[in-house]
């Protein structure tokens, strides 16, 4: 199979049209606040996937009830406010949303998803809001992908984009997606939006298997601060518009949609990881010898959300002696006299007891801005795990203090 | 009952001496790191707890097991090094620690206790160890408390302690101790070792309970950063100096010193928080409206452990909501719809909806050094729950990073 090559654009498939506008929300005329993206064909099909945590934003618990039949063809979003915790007003205004879009772009309002980003619990400014969706139904453009990426950021500090080209029968499919997301994200989806355009023909439930798929691998395996959001959503939309034979999971270019489905979404979540709020350094962070999967993502989750690790990796501390401290405590079965860690292939702990690595080699990966660390959980057990991170600095707490 | 009254001051019980040196495993010549607390009277019973980590200190496993006996005559500390996660070699290095000041104090090696506190993974250095053990020996003083208090120090700003005196059948008896703890720490015992010493005369199996009882209600009631160390430990000297009746539960005077008992240890484990590293607001976090105390603990613990609330805290920003965020996430039973906040009287979510809290109190409670946040949790539950914590700064980051 041929690997797919990723551009960092979100270009728009064959009959998308999309847009990004300054509606009022944020106070910086120069920062867009608010984007649209359409599907000009009526048989579009739709998926998605939202945040687990209990409080729901008012548009997410609308959108996951308007996907229940699998079919939509707009999406408003606004960044700068969450729209959650807003009370009855929220819903009213998140059906306001949807209904306004809907009635410019003549489309049924049960075909319209409204998405919300920014802070959570202050009633939404409608008059900006009305007056985006007005703008935006008017600047709907096939080049628009890029305008609405930059238009959902909130504290992200550039557009989180990327787009591919496969061939399904031989004939050309793309797939474009944009994400934002930069402080409360953690694992089961993060503080963050991300769409994906593509004119493949599928029908709805193979769609929702294959975003599952990509999402499990991509956007469930990063962690910035462990909070999950109120309002994280991930939504695929496929519009037919590609001529070629329905895929379904015994279609033979089957793999090739999924690998790229993969590909986008995992391109787009190293981004979100890369953006994290204050970041200085990536961190892969793989675990084997748990006596399950569970357990070794457990134990990655616990490190990758312990203050004392991420403020070490922040700096130069040997943190390998903190991830240890967290292993201990983190309710995974572990074996306390076999635990191996290494920093990329630098051996730091080897059974449990401290290896004296070259510290020229160590200092220049500790200094640098992305590493691997390997953790052996020494039970025998063929359980694994990857999670990916970052590390928290002072930035991060100037960030979120105000 | 008389409320007992606390001194900040390691008074040691008659019986008692104590002494804190600096024998040059910290590099400035100004840091004390070393203490000794010694009982001169065999009879002396002893009582510990210890970390939950799974990861033991070398000192930590030798101490729970000596201590199973019940008896204890001294306790030798170093800082600077946590002697965890050292192999064998800590293990050797901690029995040694023992068998040196055994003999310097012509006491059996099983009534010597160590306590080890600093950098984890890193080997001892036994030379200025063993220096400090012999200049201990040689300046043990009935007046030492403070000395050893300021000796256990890593990271602390400053030296804890807490005396009170009570009267048990009419009888004197004192009850002093200190501790140390900044940062690492969490419930269910926090990077922090506390020593207490009392002329009571009470048996071991009592000393365990009233001990239990104490630290349930105080060390294991507070956070900084939700890091559970490995050397943890809390341990009590009591050396029946005192004339009075032995000391049970059926003891008249039993609840005057389960009270005291209490009274030191909380105020011990406030002075940790006070404490924290780069603290700058105390934060007393009280949970109601649970289905059961265990779930107002955890929905309490998730918020005092989310990096989001905690740097939200330092500055002023209403961390209200992200503690909305929290409790949706945190794996409790809620009602989405009737979750209370207050800030001490000032309401800020009422049945999920955003109060509108007077903007000039509301200002002067998020600008001062202590407030208590009151969360109900809306099931009707009668579960509640109380923990005390502290803001995330950039100065913990700071502290940390190297």
């Amino acid at each position: 199979m041929k690997i797919p090559e990723y551009t960092d654009s979100f270009i728009l498939a064959p009959g998308f049209r999309a847009a990004g506008v300054h509606a009022g929300i944020k106070a910086d005329p120069q920062k867009s606040d608010m984007a649209l993206i359409v599907s000009d064909r009526e048989d579009t099909v739709a998926a998605g996937m939202f945040t687990t945590n209990k409080f729901q934003a008012a548009p997410v618990v609308m959108d996951i009830q308007k996907l229940k039949k699998g079919t939509s063809r707009a999406i408003i979003v606004n960044s700068g406010n969450a729209n959650a915790c807003t009370g009855a007003q929220g819903k009213l205004d998140a059906e306001e949303m949807a209904q306004r879009t809907a009635d410019r772009l003549a489309l049924p309002v049960d075909q319209v998803l409204v998405s919300s980003t920014g802070s959570i619990g202050k009633p939404m400014k409608m008059d900006p809001v009305r007056k985006g969706i007005d703008l935006l139904t008017a600047q709907l453009d096939p080049k628009g992908g890029n305008q609405a990426a930059a238009a959902i950021m909130t504290t992200d500090t550039r557009p989180k984009t990327c787009s591919t080209v496969i061939e399904i029968d031989g004939v050309p499919v793309t797939m474009g997606g944009c994400c934002k997301g930069a402080g409360m994200i953690e694992p089961n989806m993060a503080t963050m939006l991300a769409y994906i355009c593509t004119d493949a023909t599928i029908d709805t439930e193979n769609l929702r298997q294959a975003l599952k798929v990509a999402v499990d691998t991509s956007f469930n395996k990063i962690s910035i601060d462990g909070d999950t959001s109120t309002n994280d959503s991930v939504i695929c939309l496929a519009n037919a518009h590609a001529p070629h034979n329905t895929l379904t999971p015994q279609h033979p270019d089957w793999e090739v949609f999924q690998t790229a489905l993969n590909g986008v979404l995992f391109d787009l979540a190293m981004k979100i990881v890369w953006d994290g709020e204050g970041m200085t350094k990536f961190i892969e962070l793989r675990a084997e010898g748990a006596v399950s999967d569970a357990d070794a993502d457990k134990a990655l989750r616990a490190i990758a959300n312990s203050f004392l690790v991420k403020t070490g990796w922040a700096g130069t501390y040997p943190a390998w002696s903190r991830m240890v401290d967290v292993l201990g405590y983190c309710d995974v079965e572990i074996d306390t006299e076999n635990i191996n860690i290494h920093y990329d292939d630098i051996p730091m702990l080897i059974k449990s007891t401290p290896a004296s690595p070259d510290t020229e080699a160590l200092t220049k990966i500790l200094n640098s801005n992305r590493y691997t660390v390997h953790l052996n959980l020494g039970t025998g057990g063929e359980g694994t795990a990857v999670l990916y991170t970052c590390d928290c600095t002072e930035e991060y707490v100037r960030i979120n203090m105000f």
